[in-house]
């Protein structure tokens, strides 16, 4: 997958936008980052400050890079939520407050003066880890983002699929359980409310108080502390059994998992494949892995850069490839 | 789609065998059908006793069009249930009695002289309803065969999707009710366990006996009887709140549903579609539309005509083309 371009050919700026972070890469053609940057927030991110944070990193990475903005090939942005390719707008999935109708690429790509191709955060995944990371080589592959939010993004023979209209993967509106809590999509029992970050912590306020935070349940149930080793082992499940009706659907070979939860390892990850053994009919189930995921914190920002240099692979023409 | 080619490019035999039914029939490459012909049974069929049928009916259809074994081109089959491409073999989750493990496709290849493409049933109805029917000029549709057992077949892109093993599709173990009916799969709540058609004569068994077919409870449904229009739509909105998740997961345009449930028309199909609004989430439960299939009893040996029809079309060199 590695493509060789002389400086000329430009640079790929990824961004992402996470609900409390912007991370921002510039990387060139032969697949080097040249500069990166992070700023993460106590609070979640408004729309307004969230393009401020962007375009202020981005002229730090170029700075950084001594490149000019003119050399920007193309800018890829992760954000996290459906994205509706119709509309153009964040769709009504999306966890970003305030974001919901906001045309983020022209919003962005007027501040930046340069195009931008937006992505939702789990098709990010599954592009970085399938071409960096765990899914190198895999032709069909589900990224899972287990974070505020789950999310699934989809590498189907060797392509990204996004669906008709750009919001396949919204795993987490599967039903697990149909008695089961209100989700903001408006069902009941989905998948967000029993194995996000916020249902884990939900599930623990009754007996821990509300002060916990993801980094502390990871923390104790590493630690041995069976309360927070069970809610991390309950959302394996309840990921699992979405997981199996993904294996059903699409029969993947490989399941790549990550997102603020990997942390957890086999805490998560070990009830999660005993519930697609369990649950998923058997082939199925055996011709899949379930692997987490290697590209850690930068997976989206990486996914990001990965948009920009797959389109530029494709559309450069071949006497540019030289190098 | 129509391509025209000389008659020396061969015909397509296409067979569709069910669980109590054979069909075949013979098409040339100008998508032409030259002859068919349809075979009951009273039982589930055995393997020899379809190998046996499919036999005798394909040398009718030869007879009757005048063509010579050696002029087929190639040959589709069609078969309920999951087929693994690795081992070959009809998967777990197949419907017919005795045949788990059996290479039915050299089988019947032994037999016919020929090879053979085999290729799940509700996968032959993706293709045929999009090359003939009602999924024509779309992208990215999911077709729902609801029969004795309940499967979907995918065209992403323009292309059948079977997955890396060729098992996709497998809707009808997506988990309605984990508290549900054991399902032969060894799940719990399976959506076959509430919207095939042994879930629905099973459903009514307690008040109407057990003598009911599946065609009594829709000429009842259709005529007003309470029971079985309430039988009826509880399936539709079994099935509605699965193709909910293909839609989450997918974000098809188009929804096309046919198999045995399809007579009973609107009685099925509003549950369904009022259950994909309620539980998809908003963006995919507007972008797609839930439509019945068009072509009927023809629609598995139809795919099956178009599974070597495509391939000839792919295959053939361009000077065959001429007409």
């Amino acid at each position: 997958v590695r493509v060789a371009l002389h400086r000329g050919a430009g640079v790929a700026l990824g961004i992402d936008v996470g609900r409390r972070h912007v991370r921002v890469a510039l990387a060139d053609f032969s697949h080097t980052v040249l500069a990166e940057r992070y700023r993460g927030f106590a609070v979640p991110l408004e729309s307004a400050q969230a393009i401020d944070t962007v375009t202020r990193l981005a002229a730090e990475v170029l700075d950084e890079a001594a490149v000019g903005e003119a050399e920007i090939a193309g800018i890829g942005m992760g954000v996290p939520g459906a994205l509706h390719r119709v509309s153009g707008a964040v769709g009504d999935a999306t966890l970003l407050p305030g974001w919901e109708g906001v045309d983020v690429a022209a919003t962005i790509s007027g501040a930046l003066g340069r195009p931008v191709e937006l992505e939702n955060d789990a098709n990010l995944g599954a592009l970085s880890e399938s071409m960096w990371g765990a899914g190198r080589g895999v032709e069909d592959l589900t990224y899972l983002k287990v974070a505020t939010g789950v999310g699934a993004g989809f590498i189907l023979r060797g392509h990204p699929y996004q669906g008709a209209c750009g919001t396949a993967g919204e795993i987490g509106h599967t039903v697990i359980d149909p008695r089961g809590a209100v989700c903001r999509c408006g069902n009941r029992g989905c998948l967000e409310t029993m194995a996000s970050s916020p249902a884990i912590l939900a599930a623990l306020a009754a007996s821990y108080g509300e002060q916990l935070s993801i980094a502390d349940v990871l923390a104790r149930a590493r630690a041995g502390d069976p309360g927070c080793g069970r809610a991390i082992a309950d959302a394996g499940q309840a990921i699992g059994a979405a997981v199996a009706t993904v294996c059903n659907l699409l029969n993947p070979r490989l399941v790549i998992v990550g997102g603020d939860l990997l942390p957890a390892g086999e805490l998560l990850l070990e009830p999660l494949r005993a519930a697609v053994r369990e649950q998923a009919i058997r082939s199925a189930a055996t011709d899949v892995q379930v692997v987490p995921g290697e590209l850690g914190e930068r997976t989206d920002v990486l996914g990001a850069v990965a948009l920009v240099l797959r389109r530029g692979a494709e559309l450069l023409p071949p006497a540019r490839t030289a190098v």
